[in-house]
């Protein structure tokens, strides 16, 4: 007989008739109720069997963990919370799991224990409802710039250009560390290494994705980014996946309405497509609050903050006013930030940010406009001589979510800035040649989609929104 | 004005509107009609100045490859090949392109010379058409397996395990290669890198996107991939993206059909949306055959041979038949074949594959029950004692374009296997840990993205299929 998966026995499966099942035994009780999982949904489906017709020692085999084909017949259910089960007719074990070693028995297991096996941790309702959910995610990018007519570009991996400066990077070499070659005066000889250069693991798609916008005019990159830094903090990852459109003919509010638009499709996809799984980890969100004294616990529920960004407009606000707010804010006068705010120029710590976001407007806001000092070199100047077009979306509980800005379109002014930062121009020949022939004006941003899949789950670490994460001292798997 | 796409324009803006229309001059004739593309298709706009209405000094900034911005009235067209064009009002350079410096006239170029300017190339028709049909086979791919309850899983880039074994991987390392860090005996010291161990590219994810498929049943991975081989062939990247579906459940045939459905469904996905992308294509491919001998010209156009994939069921024949039909083939007897094909067991090569798909067969093939010598360890092993439950499908022009099977789910058959090919297990132990807790029969390809991309695109070279190819000695950009 041919699979049915559980998602559609229980949306839709008619009454008598006959089904087969496969799936992972997640418990089995009073040797009767048998629920199984296949993943297709966090739902179980429930399998009645009728203990007296089948083999004991067959039985026992049912336990947590092992993977079960059934046939039975599709009947009403008298349990809570599901309108079917199957009425188990034959009973098929696929792989055993042994019940003494199988680690994931039904009790609540730490987060830091499944990291340790992250090979088995999709079969928990928690991870499983996590990658569901990221597929989605992966699923809604894609869909709301192919609605838009925006191109997907795959940038390269493995770059031989490290001027956009956004982080420590990996090196990639085919030598033998063992004997590095070397040329005559001692160096090393890059010439010999595969590429006949030194490359590394790029940290942004941005650069490149620009050739392909001064060209397609709305394009886009979904792809793994690397940062070599030794951060061990429960928001950095050193492999990521980012998201980064970039659009020509598009000013600093093009840029900033697109951002919204795109953080409230993604934020309403999920709202609409993963309800069970938003629902259970919006459950599992409120247990956790339970345990922690009343002021650390969340203001709102994962769902109502789900829901809060899809109906409210985002707060834009100039870096200028932002200042502003934070000079004459409590946290400034008492003193209660680490970093205080006394002058213009000041770059923004998370305290402020979370200030502006969390307490002060209680929305997600759009910083713009950025002193020219604190930004990178590609972000376009602006007319006030201080300031360039740069803006970062700060979302509640993240922090920056979104950083992008419109690019520096003027030929002469980004050579100059180039050559002030030092660049050498045989690394960006190509990127100021974008400003030489046929250039517009572009603007774009950068989504770090695992801060949105933090978000949108509620997960705390972003060790746990990746299947395998890479992190110092830490490449399992 | 709000910009209105050119391709918006074109289908569907009503005569008698003002619009505006910004993007790339392609060609400007007579002084007169302005070809303007903007990338949202491969078709131009015309815009038809009036030369007494404009200074003389602005017309001539506009030059092939110059940015421009123009607002006018659509107009029906008198030209041939297009419904509507544009009667400039008023007519903005954004970016001037000086002719005598700016690379791509209008011209043929060889594709080897735009190779050297990969950042300039997606601005013209060819490279305008592969990029857009690339990222519809991507939005296609994540459709198919979506519309099927699949979910894509990233797996890791960076990966600390080699066992896969399907090439020559990269290394990865923060190493300063300067000074190497040594232990007290000499040897390299790996618990100093930033992993604490040795890393490299991953070569397939197949192998971590099974722990998924054995918990969520039907997943996928799309990413990228990498080689560290010296192949400098038309066929070899470096860094190449790969589509890898794995399925609980799924025994080999099941495999097959998901393989030919899932193939059939791009190329139709092409047909039907990417129609003026594949006509330039197709009119490209014919114009290039025209200058060949007529013995190597195609038998098919691109079109055709699209239409006949769509259309035909694939062949689907065991190794031992295909071994018995190429010892009895003409150029076996007449020893045309380079090797020649005398026993069972011979590993088969590209020239006997195209042999049976494109003489014998005429139409694509699977071919599976490979002999297990040639195939990996994780293949299943059959009852015959001598075959893996292998597959491989051949596509006319292209060779093996998926590679698949149904994997080993028996735990001991599984060790045994390992230990005989002498893979250390603490590689592998999560790898076979899969088989110890709720096993179950599963299945899975690799489809190699690019090679798709060349299949319907025609192009015959694989570094004009993606943005920035990574070959030995070359990582530009």
């Amino acid at each position: 007989m041919k699979r049915t998966k559980i998602i559609d026995v229980l949306d839709g499966a008619k009454v008598g008739t006959q089904v087969n099942v496969k799936g992972w035994v997640r418990t089995f009780r009073n040797n009767q109720f048998i629920a199984i999982n296949d993943g297709s949904t966090i739902n179980n489906v429930q399998a009645v069997v009728d203990f007296n017709s089948f083999d004991e020692k067959h039985l026992k085999r049912v336990t947590t963990g092992a993977c079960i084909s059934v046939n039975g017949e599709v009947v009403e259910s008298l349990g809570k919370g599901q309108s079917v089960e199957i009425k188990v007719a034959e009973l098929e074990i696929l792989g055993d799991a042994d019940p003494e070693k199988f680690p994931l028995q039904p009790k609540k297991h730490s987060l830091e224990f499944l990291r340790e096996i992250a090979h088995l941790r999709a079969r928990t309702n928690t991870f499983g409802a996590i990658y569901r959910i990221r597929h989605a995610m992966i699923f809604a990018v894609h869909k709301f710039f192919t609605d838009k007519g925006f191109f997907n570009i795959h940038t390269p991996i493995i770059t031989g250009s490290d001027a956009e400066g956004a982080g420590e990077m990996f090196k990639v070499t085919n030598f033998d560390l063992d004997s590095v070659p070397r040329t005559e005066d001692g160096r090393i000889d890059y010439k010999e290494d595969f590429f006949g250069k030194e490359t590394n693991l790029t940290v942004s798609g941005q650069l490149e994705v620009e050739t392909a916008c001064m060209a397609l005019s709305e394009v886009y990159t979904f792809g793994p980014t690397f940062r070599a830094e030794n951060s061990n903090t429960s928001r950095h990852l050193a492999e990521f996946w980012m998201i980064e459109p970039e659009m020509a003919f598009y000013e600093l509010e093009d840029n900033m309405n697109l951002a919204e638009e795109f953080l409230k499709y993604l934020v309403g996809y999920a709202l609409e497509n993963c309800k069970d799984d938003l629902a259970f980890l919006d459950n599992r969100a409120q247990e956790e609050d339970k345990a922690k004294p009343q002021n650390e616990r969340a203001e709102m529920t994962l769902l109502e903050r789900l829901q809060f960004i899809v109906d409210n407009e985002f707060v834009r606000l100039s870096y200028t006013e932002a200042i502003d707010i934070l000079r004459n804010s409590k946290p400034n006068k008492k003193k209660k930030f680490q970093y205080l705010i006394n002058d213009w120029g000041a770059d923004l710590q998370s305290e402020h940010e979370r200030f502006l976001v969390e307490k002060h407007f209680k929305k997600p806001v759009i910083l713009f406009n950025y002193p020219k000092e604190i930004k990178a070199f590609y972000m376009r100047h602006n007319d006030d001589g201080k300031t360039v077009a740069a803006m970062d979306v700060l979302f509640p509980g993240i922090g920056e979510i979104i950083g992008g800005s419109q690019r520096e379109e003027r030929y002469d002014v980004l050579k100059a800035k180039v050559e002030e930062q030092g660049i050498p121009e045989e690394d960006l020949w190509w990127y100021l040649d974008l400003r030489k022939f046929g250039s517009a004006p572009h603007s774009g941003f950068g989504l770090g989609f695992e801060r949105m899949i933090q978000f949108v789950t509620g997960m705390g670490n972003i060790r746990d929104v990746i299947p395998f994460p890479r992190t110092p001292d830490n490449a399992e798997f």
